[in-house]
């Protein structure tokens, strides 16, 4: 294995790009190969048969790119189809759900946990599965939040609307007095502040895109496989959806540190 | 032709079932086939290419079920797939664009209408398009309303958020004095009480999903091709999804006046 190949990193659509964008912060020398399946965008609401079966045609498509390992950067990809796809590939795969749900555990004082979501994410349970696996006495309260990344996408990221539903939203995870919160998918960091100011100082919010990064980081560190920062050429970031490109590459160019030249538009139901 | 053949109906969800129970109530002697692509929901946020593409994938899964007509029941399936797929076709097919234009060019008192749909519909500038070839001197202001379909799909029907968003949606038409308002994404019926008491008592809804029910019986009657009420045996409704069968049965019972019995999953990209 090439360890200067790249790291091939999938979403439902943009949300994933807070991943990328710390694995570039966090990993300099990486190269990464993007898709984001615009074309069948949302996940969230969709069956896990439907998630496992785009899952698969993403992976073989970031196969054909020749990664080093892939993160599913879409927690609901993460909690439908990580556990399948990990026993049928050669390369490390990693969700975005492990990490975030470890660093709640560690972070919890009074072990109660709040962990919000899409409802495809919410029903799995998995963070509670994952989360009690670690520590059996955690008390894990889930709630859907299914108007989060329309208000996000329509760009409603400090807005009395935002604030409203966010607040019928949180209320149940307030009247469990949990000390820790998961922003359990990728679009939510975005409206970050909202819910910082909503849950009050003494909630810590975890956010999986970080703890993601920091994961990768150490799974090619120990296996000899992190990049250099010379990596001889090609492009270093390589972006590709399944609709959409320049929508996509104007989304990108303003959440990453780079500006993005080009997206590429693929078949994805091909593979 | 066989004139107790089924007519085709297809949408990317649940919305288009208003156009099926429009065309249950005038048509009771029709069978129908009801396609919905929950796998691939929402299309108004996406391309005409990839609208396009699963236009014609359903196109040819309804042809299987030997429809004698098919029913485009998604604005943004018409305004990108009917034009083109026309042409392809030995049976008759019809949108929901034309008979809900033709309808608000007829009910306009100051020629000034408005129109209301998802991004895909309202930046094609179909509605303007097809009314101004019917009456040029028309006025058409159109607004994309994405939040709509979300906040429908939660089920916040009447409530102050959906009052909130509809409230700064509709702000630019009020300002424009339209008399007529085209409700231009199968969704928005359900939020009918809603637009009338924001619009105002002088501004007439115009539903096309009504309309397209009338024009489809129009057609059928012209050529010799309605159907019986005896259509001897056989389902007369069938409806089937890409994903989420049993949700589809419980939504799609809750707004027809028949109770679903089955819906059945497709893999609808393999047509």
């Amino acid at each position: 294995m090439d360890r200067n190949a790249p790291v091939g990193v999938f979403d439902s659509g943009v949300g994933g790009l807070t991943v990328a964008r710390e694995i570039i912060r966090q990993m300099p020398g990486e190269r990464i190969v993007y898709f984001g399946d615009t074309a069948r965008l949302p996940y969230g609401s969709k069956s896990q048969d439907t998630v496992l079966r785009y899952s698969r045609q993403i992976i073989r498509f970031l196969i054909t790119k020749e990664v080093k390992a892939i993160v599913i950067a879409c927690n609901t990809a993460s909690a439908y189809a990580l556990e399948t796809v990990e026993k049928e590939l050669d390369i490390p795969i990693i969700g975005v759900i492990r990490a975030g749900a470890r660093t709640a555990v560690r972070a919890t004082r009074n072990g109660k946990i709040g962990v919000i979501g899409t409802e495809g994410t919410i029903s799995s349970g998995i963070y509670t599965d994952v989360m009690k696996a670690m520590r059996p006495d955690i008390e894990v309260t889930g709630k859907a939040c299914p108007l989060f990344v329309p208000l996000v996408e329509e760009g409603l990221l400090h807005d009395s609307v935002t604030d409203e539903i966010a607040s019928r939203y949180l209320s149940v995870l307030k009247g469990r007095f949990i000390d820790t919160l998961v922003l359990g998918c990728t679009h939510y960091p975005l409206i970050r502040s909202t819910l910082k100011r909503l849950m009050g100082d003494q909630v810590t919010l975890v956010n999986p895109a970080y703890e993601t990064a920091i994961e990768l980081k150490e799974l090619l560190e120990e296996r000899g496989m992190a990049g250099d920062e010379d990596f001889g050429g090609g492009e270093k970031y390589q972006f590709y959806v399944s609709d959409l490109a320049e929508k996509f590459t104007a989304f990108a160019t303003s959440i990453l540190p780079e500006q993005v030249k080009e997206t590429r538009r693929i078949a994805v139901e091909e593979y």
